[in-house]
């Protein structure tokens, strides 16, 4: 099959919907971010890309720490004008329920049924983006989606946390089917 | 409802699944990476990290450039086996049709709907973590999957590309229904 070229597009897919959470001049707030990843396991890091410009970028240079919360997709209104209106011009704090992470004091989301409470680490300035890399301190689960297992606590699956996903198209989804087991799956070609 | 702290675990979900592509010693070598994300559309930025250890990161630190091939779910057990075996020790490029990026010579996967050709801006080095922040020069996508609406050409959407997606977990999963469209969910807070 041939290949058509689209040019400079960063079309990684699929996006994780997530709400940053800074507190700006001593108010909490939330902006809505895709550019967002898992950087590492142990130790534990994660990455944000912001604008320079944002609200949100400002709060996180001042007190090196922020928040990354999962939205279910019932948040889904509140999440998506979280990225539309800016926290110079509204109050986005009083959409949610807001606590405070322990080891930081960055304002967290009640409502989300995860949330992560990071220290940056590394912050790359490229053009007008900050890409800030943090370690991950604390995550924080709503009770009804932590499960215990042979005595240890896990998180339930994603079918229960019912994430919000984007992509590109500009287009919000729901996670599908499990399919499959990691580093199970490729077995039949060990032999190959 | 309360939350249950479970501890510094990077739960950012969901992660997409994408094969990174280097050239190590002469050989195109393929790694599966969960660890990456869209770090802005322009400049067109992304990210992968990588342990220090794997095949890969060598190529890439040779090279100073690297593939991210996007598959559907259909080459879900070759993917999954690229995250289990080294290219220390098996040959993986004979696990695909594989063509070069024409700027950098990096591998890509002819059978994944879609392929970046990146070239590295930064590395970040955090204790065994080697992470990536790349410029994509390149978007090659199977024409099966670009529409022309308007008269522009476009990807199709995440239910015809049909990702394999992963979670912490350890699970596989596909892509669910779309649930609604991004900056216009949350208008009706406008006003609130």
């Amino acid at each position: 099959m041939s290949k058509v070229k689209l040019g400079a597009v960063p079309l990684v897919y699929p996006i994780p919907i997530v709400l940053v959470g800074s507190n700006v001049n001593g108010r909490a707030n939330f902006v809505e971010v895709g550019d967002c990843a898992v950087m590492g396991i142990d130790p534990a890091l994660v990455t944000i890309s912001l604008s320079a410009t944002h609200h949100t970028t400002s709060g996180i240079d001042e007190c090196r720490a922020f928040s990354i919360n999962l939205p279910s997709t019932q948040l889904l209104s509140r999440a998506d004008y979280c990225g539309i209106v800016s926290g110079k011009d509204v109050d986005k704090s009083r959409l949610f329920t807001v606590f405070e992470g322990e080891q930081t004091g960055a304002p967290m989301i009640q409502e989300c049924p995860v949330g992560l409470e990071c220290r940056v680490q590394e912050v790359v300035h490229i053009k007008h983006r900050r890409i800030f890399i943090a370690e991950v301190l604390e995550c924080y689960v709503s009770e009804l989606f932590v499960e215990t297992v042979d005595g240890k606590q896990r998180i339930a699956d994603l079918s229960k946390l019912d994430p919000i996903i984007y992509a590109l198209d500009n287009r919000y989804y729901r996670i599908g089917d499990a399919i499959g087991i990691g580093y199970r799956e490729g077995i039949c070609h060990e032999d190959s």
